[in-house]
């Protein structure tokens, strides 16, 4: 995959260890940084992960638009960046957030809290 | 991609509306249901969602290795489902767990232990 990574600004050191999916993104998980909520899943390539590390606003790659989106940057339902972590395969990327307002577009606080299909 | 989704046991009003990446997988959150801990990502295909939603323990489908695994199987560390929910788009699975040890196989806690890339 390496040599179909687009040129970012990511840590060099970063970017050598990141694995990608065939598309060339990575999970992220946004997570509440205090409450623990998971609050939705979005995608980075390596520039949306090097801005949501320096600019403290979480920034994902959309597949459907094909194009970066800062959250909040519309809705004013920002997430401010508290931590990032890449998990072990560092093919994952949990970024713990303050989010202000509704996570999910439809309103709701979290997009995990509309269609529940078991709780014991 | 409906007509190249395998045959599973998964309730079809559910796989009517499960929205797949093109390996025909989604991306499953599993987090400690009383702490909050997100504990590790994996992939789920149709049938392994069915499995988690009726067996009570997290079933995944491994990209590297195309096979079903049972989390803890091997390793005794058991992921006892509580909740499944899927996002707003349908492309993403939550499943909140009890987990038995440690997640990670590197004998962390959480597969998100050890790799932090900024903490605030």
């Amino acid at each position: 995959m390496t040599s179909s990574v687009p040129a970012s600004s990511l840590d060099p050191a970063v970017a050598a260890r990141l694995k990608r999916s065939a598309d060339g993104l990575v999970p992220a998980i946004a997570q509440q940084y205090d409450t623990g909520e998971v609050l939705m899943l979005g995608w980075m390539d390596d520039e949306a992960l090097h801005r949501t590390l320096t600019t403290g606003r979480c920034t994902y790659f959309s597949r459907s638009r094909q194009e970066y989106w800062v959250k909040g940057d519309t809705s004013g339902h920002v997430q401010h960046v508290r931590s990032v972590a890449l998990d072990c395969d560092a093919d994952t990327v949990l970024v713990k957030v303050d989010q202000v307002g509704a996570a999910c577009h439809t309103g709701a606080r979290t997009c995990f809290d509309n269609d529940v299909l078991l709780d014991k």
